[in-house]
Protein backbone atom coordinates (compact mmCIF):
# COMPACT_ATOMS: atom_id res chain seq x y z
CA UNK A 1 0.00 0.00 0.00
CA UNK A 2 1.78 3.61 -1.21
CA UNK A 3 -1.10 5.52 0.61
CA UNK A 4 0.06 7.60 3.59
CA UNK A 5 -2.23 9.98 5.53
CA UNK A 6 -1.21 13.16 6.88
CA UNK A 7 -1.53 13.59 10.92
CA UNK A 8 -2.04 17.20 12.20
CA UNK A 9 -3.11 18.18 15.46
CA UNK A 10 -3.88 21.32 17.31
CA UNK A 11 -2.47 22.53 20.29
CA UNK A 12 -2.86 25.64 22.52
CA UNK A 13 -3.78 27.51 25.83
CA UNK A 14 -7.68 27.82 26.25
CA UNK A 15 -9.27 30.58 24.22
CA UNK A 16 -6.57 30.41 21.54
CA UNK A 17 -8.26 29.56 18.94
CA UNK A 18 -7.10 26.23 17.98
CA UNK A 19 -10.54 24.34 17.51
CA UNK A 20 -11.57 27.18 15.09
CA UNK A 21 -8.16 26.82 13.18
CA UNK A 22 -8.59 23.25 12.80
CA UNK A 23 -11.93 23.49 11.15
CA UNK A 24 -10.89 26.02 9.15
CA UNK A 25 -7.65 23.36 8.05
CA UNK A 26 -10.34 20.94 7.48
CA UNK A 27 -12.44 23.02 5.26
CA UNK A 28 -9.62 24.30 3.19
CA UNK A 29 -7.99 21.09 2.55
CA UNK A 30 -11.77 19.51 2.06
CA UNK A 31 -12.15 22.05 -0.64
CA UNK A 32 -8.63 21.41 -2.34
CA UNK A 33 -10.09 17.84 -2.78
CA UNK A 34 -8.44 15.96 0.10
CA UNK A 35 -10.77 13.80 2.10
CA UNK A 36 -9.78 15.05 5.79
CA UNK A 37 -10.60 14.00 9.05
CA UNK A 38 -11.63 16.04 12.06
CA UNK A 39 -11.21 14.98 15.51
CA UNK A 40 -10.29 15.75 19.10
CA UNK A 41 -8.52 14.85 22.25
CA UNK A 42 -9.93 13.42 24.98
CA UNK A 43 -12.00 11.62 23.20
CA UNK A 44 -12.29 11.06 19.22
CA UNK A 45 -13.72 7.59 19.10
CA UNK A 46 -17.22 5.90 20.83
CA UNK A 47 -14.68 4.17 23.79
CA UNK A 48 -12.59 7.30 23.77
CA UNK A 49 -15.81 9.75 24.38
CA UNK A 50 -17.13 7.03 27.21
CA UNK A 51 -13.62 7.47 28.97
CA UNK A 52 -13.45 10.70 28.80
CA UNK A 53 -16.90 11.36 30.38
CA UNK A 54 -15.47 9.26 32.68
CA UNK A 55 -12.38 11.24 33.96
CA UNK A 56 -14.43 14.87 33.39
CA UNK A 57 -17.46 14.33 35.46
CA UNK A 58 -17.98 14.16 38.87
CA UNK A 59 -15.40 15.30 41.52
CA UNK A 60 -12.04 17.11 40.18
CA UNK A 61 -9.86 15.13 42.89
CA UNK A 62 -11.55 11.78 42.28
CA UNK A 63 -8.52 10.64 40.30
CA UNK A 64 -5.11 10.74 41.28
CA UNK A 65 -2.65 11.95 38.48
CA UNK A 66 -1.57 8.72 37.89
CA UNK A 67 -4.74 6.99 37.36
CA UNK A 68 -5.94 9.81 35.32
CA UNK A 69 -3.03 9.77 33.22
CA UNK A 70 -3.78 5.97 32.39
CA UNK A 71 -7.21 6.72 31.62
CA UNK A 72 -6.20 8.84 29.18
CA UNK A 73 -3.55 7.22 27.62
CA UNK A 74 -6.37 4.30 27.59
CA UNK A 75 -8.59 7.02 25.89
CA UNK A 76 -5.98 7.99 23.48
CA UNK A 77 -4.96 4.38 22.24
CA UNK A 78 -8.78 3.72 21.46
CA UNK A 79 -8.94 6.94 19.28
CA UNK A 80 -5.55 6.11 17.86
CA UNK A 81 -6.80 2.50 16.67
CA UNK A 82 -10.37 3.22 15.77
CA UNK A 83 -10.55 6.28 14.38
CA UNK A 84 -6.58 7.56 13.28
CA UNK A 85 -4.64 4.73 12.14
CA UNK A 86 -7.56 3.91 10.29
CA UNK A 87 -8.09 6.82 8.38
CA UNK A 88 -4.34 7.37 8.05
CA UNK A 89 -3.80 3.76 6.25
CA UNK A 90 -6.60 5.33 4.00
CA UNK A 91 -5.01 8.22 2.71
CA UNK A 92 -6.56 10.49 4.84
CA UNK A 93 -5.83 13.53 6.17
CA UNK A 94 -6.45 13.39 10.83
CA UNK A 95 -6.68 16.71 11.89
CA UNK A 96 -6.73 16.39 15.61
CA UNK A 97 -7.68 19.00 18.29
CA UNK A 98 -5.27 18.46 20.64
CA UNK A 99 -2.99 15.05 21.23
CA UNK A 100 -0.11 14.16 23.17
CA UNK A 101 1.65 17.32 23.21
CA UNK A 102 -1.61 18.31 25.84
CA UNK A 103 -1.13 15.35 28.42
CA UNK A 104 3.10 16.35 28.47
CA UNK A 105 2.26 20.21 29.21
CA UNK A 106 -0.69 19.50 31.74
CA UNK A 107 0.81 16.87 33.71
CA UNK A 108 4.15 18.79 33.15
CA UNK A 109 2.19 21.62 34.59
CA UNK A 110 0.92 20.11 37.99
CA UNK A 111 3.08 17.02 38.38
CA UNK A 112 6.38 17.44 37.04
CA UNK A 113 7.64 14.36 38.30
CA UNK A 114 5.69 12.48 36.02
CA UNK A 115 7.12 13.44 32.68
CA UNK A 116 9.32 10.71 32.80
CA UNK A 117 6.07 8.09 33.08
CA UNK A 118 4.50 10.44 30.65
CA UNK A 119 6.81 10.00 27.92
CA UNK A 120 7.20 6.08 28.80
CA UNK A 121 4.15 5.60 28.42
CA UNK A 122 3.58 7.00 25.51
CA UNK A 123 6.44 4.75 23.98
CA UNK A 124 4.77 2.15 24.86
CA UNK A 125 1.36 2.15 23.99
CA UNK A 126 0.94 4.94 21.88
CA UNK A 127 4.27 5.46 19.97
CA UNK A 128 2.76 7.35 17.23
CA UNK A 129 3.45 11.24 16.99
CA UNK A 130 1.47 13.90 14.62
CA UNK A 131 3.35 14.63 11.43
CA UNK A 132 2.89 18.42 11.69
CA UNK A 133 1.90 20.01 15.28
CA UNK A 134 0.04 23.77 14.90
CA UNK A 135 0.89 25.62 18.03
CA UNK A 136 -1.48 28.61 18.16
CA UNK A 137 0.45 30.71 20.26
CA UNK A 138 -1.54 33.59 22.00
CA UNK A 139 -1.62 36.44 24.87
CA UNK A 140 -2.62 34.20 28.05
CA UNK A 141 -4.93 37.31 29.46
CA UNK A 142 -6.61 37.41 25.72
CA UNK A 143 -7.35 33.64 25.45
CA UNK A 144 -8.48 33.35 28.91
CA UNK A 145 -11.36 36.39 28.32
CA UNK A 146 -12.01 34.67 24.79
CA UNK A 147 -12.51 31.22 26.83
CA UNK A 148 -14.30 32.78 29.59
CA UNK A 149 -16.87 34.65 27.22
CA UNK A 150 -17.93 31.31 26.14
CA UNK A 151 -19.65 27.95 27.86
CA UNK A 152 -17.40 25.34 27.32
CA UNK A 153 -17.05 22.03 29.04
CA UNK A 154 -13.40 22.13 29.79
CA UNK A 155 -14.51 24.61 32.90
CA UNK A 156 -12.27 22.71 35.01
CA UNK A 157 -9.27 23.95 32.62
CA UNK A 158 -9.77 27.22 32.44
CA UNK A 159 -11.37 28.45 35.42
CA UNK A 160 -7.85 28.88 37.46
CA UNK A 161 -6.74 32.71 36.06
CA UNK A 162 -4.13 33.89 33.70
CA UNK A 163 -1.78 32.63 35.58
CA UNK A 164 -2.49 29.25 34.82
CA UNK A 165 -2.53 30.24 31.13
CA UNK A 166 0.67 32.09 31.34
CA UNK A 167 1.85 28.90 32.70
CA UNK A 168 0.45 27.00 30.08
CA UNK A 169 1.61 29.44 27.38
CA UNK A 170 5.48 28.69 28.79
CA UNK A 171 5.03 25.11 28.61
CA UNK A 172 3.93 24.50 25.16
CA UNK A 173 6.55 26.80 23.97
CA UNK A 174 9.02 24.54 25.82
CA UNK A 175 7.80 21.75 24.13
CA UNK A 176 8.15 23.62 20.87
CA UNK A 177 11.47 23.95 21.34
CA UNK A 178 12.17 20.77 22.36
CA UNK A 179 10.47 19.08 19.06
CA UNK A 180 10.65 21.97 16.91
CA UNK A 181 10.89 19.92 13.59
CA UNK A 182 7.39 18.76 14.23
CA UNK A 183 6.20 21.75 16.49
CA UNK A 184 5.59 24.94 14.28
CA UNK A 185 4.74 27.73 16.60
CA UNK A 186 1.77 29.82 15.06
CA UNK A 187 1.15 33.84 16.27
CA UNK A 188 -2.75 33.96 17.37
CA UNK A 189 -2.76 37.14 17.88
CA UNK A 190 -4.32 38.59 14.75
CA UNK A 191 -7.11 38.17 12.44
CA UNK A 192 -8.55 34.51 11.92
CA UNK A 193 -7.95 34.36 8.59
CA UNK A 194 -4.09 35.33 8.97
CA UNK A 195 -3.64 32.54 11.63
CA UNK A 196 -5.74 30.02 9.29
CA UNK A 197 -3.02 31.37 6.29
CA UNK A 198 0.22 30.74 8.12
CA UNK A 199 -1.48 27.29 9.08
CA UNK A 200 -2.38 26.00 5.88
CA UNK A 201 1.54 27.28 4.61
CA UNK A 202 2.92 25.08 7.74
CA UNK A 203 0.71 22.44 6.37
CA UNK A 204 1.00 22.64 2.59
CA UNK A 205 4.67 21.83 2.70
CA UNK A 206 3.71 18.12 4.30
CA UNK A 207 0.97 17.25 2.10
CA UNK A 208 0.76 14.20 0.93
CA UNK B 1 5.34 4.22 61.25
CA UNK B 2 6.23 0.79 62.70
CA UNK B 3 2.75 -0.45 61.48
CA UNK B 4 3.05 -2.85 58.67
CA UNK B 5 0.06 -4.69 57.19
CA UNK B 6 0.16 -7.87 55.16
CA UNK B 7 -1.03 -7.91 51.43
CA UNK B 8 -2.18 -11.40 50.62
CA UNK B 9 -3.57 -12.04 46.89
CA UNK B 10 -5.53 -15.40 45.60
CA UNK B 11 -5.33 -16.47 42.13
CA UNK B 12 -6.32 -19.29 40.23
CA UNK B 13 -8.87 -20.24 37.43
CA UNK B 14 -12.61 -19.98 37.21
CA UNK B 15 -14.46 -22.41 39.95
CA UNK B 16 -10.97 -23.36 41.90
CA UNK B 17 -12.71 -21.58 45.05
CA UNK B 18 -10.41 -18.83 45.37
CA UNK B 19 -12.81 -15.94 46.16
CA UNK B 20 -14.32 -18.58 49.13
CA UNK B 21 -10.93 -19.11 50.15
CA UNK B 22 -10.29 -15.58 50.28
CA UNK B 23 -13.55 -14.97 52.48
CA UNK B 24 -12.31 -17.78 54.85
CA UNK B 25 -8.97 -16.39 55.12
CA UNK B 26 -10.65 -12.66 56.16
CA UNK B 27 -12.71 -14.78 58.61
CA UNK B 28 -10.01 -16.46 60.49
CA UNK B 29 -7.53 -13.44 60.71
CA UNK B 30 -10.65 -11.27 61.67
CA UNK B 31 -11.39 -14.10 64.43
CA UNK B 32 -7.80 -13.89 65.67
CA UNK B 33 -7.99 -10.27 66.14
CA UNK B 34 -6.47 -9.30 62.98
CA UNK B 35 -7.80 -5.79 61.07
CA UNK B 36 -8.69 -7.38 57.21
CA UNK B 37 -9.75 -5.71 54.67
CA UNK B 38 -11.46 -8.35 51.61
CA UNK B 39 -11.30 -6.93 48.15
CA UNK B 40 -11.25 -8.18 44.58
CA UNK B 41 -10.21 -7.03 41.35
CA UNK B 42 -11.08 -5.75 39.03
CA UNK B 43 -12.56 -3.02 41.14
CA UNK B 44 -12.01 -2.30 44.69
CA UNK B 45 -12.37 1.17 44.91
CA UNK B 46 -15.32 3.25 43.91
CA UNK B 47 -13.64 4.76 40.72
CA UNK B 48 -11.75 1.33 39.68
CA UNK B 49 -15.77 -0.79 40.11
CA UNK B 50 -16.84 2.08 37.58
CA UNK B 51 -13.40 1.63 35.15
CA UNK B 52 -14.43 -2.53 35.92
CA UNK B 53 -17.90 -1.40 34.57
CA UNK B 54 -16.80 0.29 31.32
CA UNK B 55 -14.63 -2.69 30.63
CA UNK B 56 -17.06 -5.39 31.16
CA UNK B 57 -19.67 -4.24 29.62
CA UNK B 58 -20.98 -4.26 26.34
CA UNK B 59 -19.33 -6.06 22.95
CA UNK B 60 -16.22 -8.22 24.28
CA UNK B 61 -14.60 -7.07 21.14
CA UNK B 62 -15.14 -3.16 21.51
CA UNK B 63 -11.98 -2.44 23.44
CA UNK B 64 -8.55 -3.65 21.95
CA UNK B 65 -6.31 -6.16 24.18
CA UNK B 66 -3.74 -2.52 24.66
CA UNK B 67 -6.56 -0.40 25.34
CA UNK B 68 -7.81 -3.03 28.17
CA UNK B 69 -4.73 -3.35 29.72
CA UNK B 70 -4.18 0.29 30.48
CA UNK B 71 -7.78 0.29 31.58
CA UNK B 72 -7.36 -2.23 33.94
CA UNK B 73 -4.18 -0.89 34.79
CA UNK B 74 -5.86 2.37 35.65
CA UNK B 75 -8.43 0.25 37.98
CA UNK B 76 -5.44 -1.30 39.61
CA UNK B 77 -3.75 2.09 40.43
CA UNK B 78 -6.66 3.22 41.81
CA UNK B 79 -7.58 0.54 43.57
CA UNK B 80 -3.95 0.52 45.06
CA UNK B 81 -4.35 4.42 46.19
CA UNK B 82 -7.40 3.99 47.49
CA UNK B 83 -7.87 1.01 49.18
CA UNK B 84 -5.18 -1.24 49.48
CA UNK B 85 -2.38 1.54 50.24
CA UNK B 86 -4.19 2.73 52.97
CA UNK B 87 -5.12 -0.29 54.65
CA UNK B 88 -1.42 -1.31 54.74
CA UNK B 89 -0.24 1.85 56.06
CA UNK B 90 -2.90 1.76 59.02
CA UNK B 91 -1.25 -1.83 59.47
CA UNK B 92 -4.13 -3.94 58.37
CA UNK B 93 -4.29 -7.10 55.96
CA UNK B 94 -5.47 -6.79 52.63
CA UNK B 95 -6.66 -10.19 51.17
CA UNK B 96 -7.34 -9.73 47.23
CA UNK B 97 -8.75 -11.57 45.03
CA UNK B 98 -6.94 -11.27 41.94
CA UNK B 99 -4.19 -8.78 41.61
CA UNK B 100 -1.46 -8.42 38.73
CA UNK B 101 -1.06 -11.92 38.31
CA UNK B 102 -4.62 -12.69 36.51
CA UNK B 103 -3.40 -9.77 33.79
CA UNK B 104 -0.15 -11.37 33.38
CA UNK B 105 -1.95 -14.87 33.02
CA UNK B 106 -4.95 -13.72 30.85
CA UNK B 107 -2.74 -11.22 28.46
CA UNK B 108 -0.21 -14.33 28.14
CA UNK B 109 -3.13 -16.48 27.28
CA UNK B 110 -4.21 -14.11 24.52
CA UNK B 111 -1.72 -11.90 23.10
CA UNK B 112 1.70 -13.24 24.44
CA UNK B 113 3.72 -10.56 22.57
CA UNK B 114 2.11 -8.26 25.29
CA UNK B 115 3.96 -9.46 28.02
CA UNK B 116 6.50 -7.34 27.79
CA UNK B 117 4.10 -4.34 27.99
CA UNK B 118 2.40 -5.74 31.00
CA UNK B 119 5.28 -6.22 33.00
CA UNK B 120 6.67 -2.77 31.82
CA UNK B 121 3.54 -0.83 32.69
CA UNK B 122 3.02 -2.35 36.05
CA UNK B 123 6.64 -1.39 36.99
CA UNK B 124 6.04 2.01 35.77
CA UNK B 125 2.26 2.63 37.13
CA UNK B 126 2.02 0.30 40.14
CA UNK B 127 5.12 -0.87 41.41
CA UNK B 128 3.44 -3.40 43.90
CA UNK B 129 2.90 -7.00 44.34
CA UNK B 130 1.76 -9.02 47.36
CA UNK B 131 3.47 -10.22 50.35
CA UNK B 132 2.08 -13.29 49.48
CA UNK B 133 -0.08 -14.87 46.45
CA UNK B 134 -2.30 -18.12 47.37
CA UNK B 135 -2.19 -19.68 43.61
CA UNK B 136 -5.66 -22.43 44.46
CA UNK B 137 -4.75 -25.21 42.14
CA UNK B 138 -7.79 -26.87 40.46
CA UNK B 139 -8.35 -29.78 38.07
CA UNK B 140 -9.77 -27.92 34.90
CA UNK B 141 -12.71 -29.86 34.15
CA UNK B 142 -13.69 -29.63 38.04
CA UNK B 143 -13.25 -25.61 37.94
CA UNK B 144 -15.39 -25.29 34.92
CA UNK B 145 -18.02 -27.69 35.89
CA UNK B 146 -18.34 -25.52 39.50
CA UNK B 147 -18.34 -22.30 37.94
CA UNK B 148 -20.66 -23.51 35.47
CA UNK B 149 -23.37 -24.53 38.36
CA UNK B 150 -23.34 -20.90 39.70
CA UNK B 151 -24.15 -17.74 37.89
CA UNK B 152 -20.94 -15.39 37.78
CA UNK B 153 -20.51 -11.55 36.33
CA UNK B 154 -17.50 -13.11 34.57
CA UNK B 155 -19.08 -15.37 32.01
CA UNK B 156 -17.43 -13.63 28.96
CA UNK B 157 -14.01 -15.43 30.71
CA UNK B 158 -15.87 -18.80 31.81
CA UNK B 159 -17.61 -19.86 28.52
CA UNK B 160 -14.70 -21.05 26.89
CA UNK B 161 -14.90 -24.85 27.69
CA UNK B 162 -11.97 -26.85 29.71
CA UNK B 163 -9.10 -26.53 26.75
CA UNK B 164 -9.40 -22.70 28.07
CA UNK B 165 -9.45 -23.88 31.78
CA UNK B 166 -7.03 -25.56 31.40
CA UNK B 167 -4.37 -23.22 29.58
CA UNK B 168 -5.36 -20.96 32.44
CA UNK B 169 -4.21 -23.37 35.12
CA UNK B 170 -0.87 -23.78 33.07
CA UNK B 171 -0.12 -20.04 32.81
CA UNK B 172 -0.80 -19.40 36.79
CA UNK B 173 1.59 -22.84 37.31
CA UNK B 174 4.14 -21.07 35.39
CA UNK B 175 3.66 -18.02 37.20
CA UNK B 176 4.41 -19.49 40.27
CA UNK B 177 7.57 -21.00 38.56
CA UNK B 178 8.46 -17.29 37.82
CA UNK B 179 7.78 -15.90 41.21
CA UNK B 180 8.67 -18.69 43.73
CA UNK B 181 9.35 -16.90 46.87
CA UNK B 182 6.03 -15.42 46.59
CA UNK B 183 2.79 -17.72 44.88
CA UNK B 184 2.44 -20.48 47.02
CA UNK B 185 0.45 -23.73 45.53
CA UNK B 186 -1.95 -25.07 46.78
CA UNK B 187 -3.70 -28.21 45.88
CA UNK B 188 -7.75 -26.91 45.72
CA UNK B 189 -8.98 -30.33 44.77
CA UNK B 190 -9.88 -31.53 48.80
CA UNK B 191 -12.09 -30.37 51.21
CA UNK B 192 -12.95 -26.39 51.99
CA UNK B 193 -12.26 -26.82 55.23
CA UNK B 194 -8.56 -28.51 54.21
CA UNK B 195 -8.09 -26.26 51.46
CA UNK B 196 -8.26 -23.11 54.27
CA UNK B 197 -6.05 -25.07 56.46
CA UNK B 198 -3.40 -24.85 54.13
CA UNK B 199 -3.97 -21.05 52.90
CA UNK B 200 -3.62 -20.00 56.67
CA UNK B 201 -0.52 -21.88 57.49
CA UNK B 202 0.97 -20.59 54.21
CA UNK B 203 0.22 -17.21 55.70
CA UNK B 204 0.91 -17.28 59.32
CA UNK B 205 4.15 -17.30 58.15
CA UNK B 206 4.46 -13.33 57.30
CA UNK B 207 1.96 -12.51 59.92
CA UNK B 208 3.10 -9.09 61.34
Amino acid sequence: MTKKGLFVSFEGIDGSGKSTQARRLADSLTARGYQTVLTREPGGSAGAEEIRALVLQGDPDRWSAETELLLFTAARRDHLERTIRPALAAGQIVICDRFADSTRMYQGLSRGDLRGAVDQLHELMIGQEPDITALIDMDPAAGLARAKSRQTVEERFEDFGVTLQEKMRAGFLALAQEFPDRIHVIDGNRPEGEVAQDVLAAVDSCLP
